[in-house]
């Protein structure tokens, strides 16, 4: 496995979290092992393994305790989770994840409506967590982001302003996560937008407390999003093996990015991913063992083939 | 309909030539005739409405002549056509085609295997249909493009050098072409690749003799790798509506870059495209009129919408 330091971008792998939360079959949890154990193993440095939320919301995801638990024996992987709140939180700490990240809908209609809260009962959430990370032995304190979702746009309040996102940005890392990731919640995101609200939160919170973008394919735009990412020095992507979960409008359509075409596009930009192409594929391959025919796997390059000739930028023995 | 002096970006839409050779059912000329005028009035400034090949080798585009005589009905249209031979240029200077292209496999295996000739049989067709078109009187001759084909790459040979696509590029030239298109015909396309193609082409027979790249998302990459010909400044992009034609490898996968998905993308970074999308889903409405059931149509934007609230850069009145 490639060392991080080896790696010009990191692909953060979503699939266990937001690929399968968004499907109604539950895999099981030896499956999830196998398969987040593959998708380490292919090189992938981050992977969301799981969300601490209510088993009655998300079945899907109940056993993300063992889970974390499991990833947490793969040497070098930073073991990411979802909270909704501090309850969520707590489970996460005591499992021993590397890294929390909690949703705030920049879009407060949103918010109300997805979690019925709103951005003062958010950010108590947040400040009670950071308190509660704070007080872990200081080697054992986990990265505590704060999502920054609908940043691109809301399907209930539609446009969303710059300045509230780099608001709430703000507000986020004032209230104690170390740092802020921007969501394409909605696939609204437009190059021009990854720009913008990049600049505009750096500019406010300065340029470590943002690195990475959560982008969806809902219209198409994930991989020229990813472009306008690149440019501006971004080095965090999420994305999903097989295009699993986001939010998918339509039969055909991925709502993540694909992680496998992502790794295509960084490699053949002369950029180390770090990942193992052949090992990705195998990984692909448990996935697709692992649910039933009827959920439909995306990808591009996994059917059509690397090019003939191709060279990958990271090493491939 | 905009006059091209208001288009930042102009769409070249391939469907009607690219799109139906690729499929097997055989769309009516009136439904041609009709499909094409609803693309034109949609504000596509370009399409390349036929191919003069024998009818049949390509029995879908049999009737690319009296295409071409109705498309040059519609007013402020660039009515473009394909190629292979002195006897199709002759056919397309007497239908009155406004551009026609010439395409050359940079690969000359590819180039054997395709239409069995090499590459000094094809410049002598260049040379000749060059010869062709200026004894026309003046203001009736015909933009010449040379197609630089498996630009990026080929299924048989893998890598095809750089320096071989330039050379290429300037033999085009040399022969008489007035301006050669870069064409990603097997999907290898990488961002890295449009610009170093474009940047050498630009060096080697000035930067008014490529304005065009015609990109295939057989890997998924083609918006990421319109991402990289808007940086280094490229104003022409073919596309096909609902992706069809192209290199599709796979079921759910299209081959050409999917004009409805491009627009959004253009509009989005506040480039003007000429394009009123409502009417673009309108000729997208005739197209699924048009062709069977059974023929797939691509594309992420028409089946979600455009994002609530989102304003197009070009006026939509």
């Amino acid at each position: 496995m490639a060392t991080r330091q080896d790696i010009d971008i990191e692909i953060s792998e979503v699939g266990p979290r937001d690929g399968l939360q968004s499907i109604s079959p539950i895999m099981s949890t030896e499956d999830k092992k196998r398969w987040i154990s593959a998708l380490a193993a292919a090189g992938l440095p981050e992977i969301e393994v799981g969300s601490f939320v209510p088993a009655k919301v998300l079945p899907q995801l109940a056993d993300t305790a063992e889970i974390v638990a499991h990833a947490r024996t793969i040497p070098g992987l930073q073991v990411a989770v979802l909270v909704p709140n501090l309850r969520g939180a707590q489970a996460a700490v005591a499992a021993g994840a590397h890294k929390i990240t909690i949703p705030l809908s920049v879009s407060e209609t949103h918010s109300l409506k997805n979690v019925r809260r709103t951005h003062a009962q958010m950010l108590d959430e947040v400040r009670a967590i950071a308190e509660l990370i704070a007080d872990q032995p200081a080697d054992q304190r986990p990265v505590f982001e704060g999502g920054l979702s609908t940043a691109f746009g809301c399907t209930l309040e539609g446009k969303v302003p710059a300045s509230k996102v780099i608001e709430m940005a703000e507000a986020l890392i004032k209230a104690g996560c170390s740092e802020v990731g921007l969501s394409d919640t909605t696939g609204f995101g437009t190059p021009t937008q990854v720009k913008q609200l990049t600049q505009g939160i750096w500019d406010a919170v300065g340029r470590e407390a943002l690195n990475g973008v959560h982008l969806h394919n809902t219209r198409g735009q994930g991989l020229a999003n990813v472009m306008a990412a690149l440019e501006m020095g971004l080095t965090t992507i999420d994305a999903s093996m097989a295009g699993i979960g986001g939010c998918p409008f339509a039969p055909g359509a991925s709502g993540n990015i694909i992680t496998e075409d992502l790794v295509f596009l960084l490699e053949g930009m002369g950029l180390k991913t770090g990942v193992n192409f052949e090992s990705l594929l195998a990984a692909r391959q448990i996935l697709r063992e692992s649910l039933p025919e009827s959920v439909e796997l995306y990808g591009f390059t996994p059917d059509a083939g690397l090019p003939k000739g191709f060279e990958m930028a990271t090493s491939q023995s």
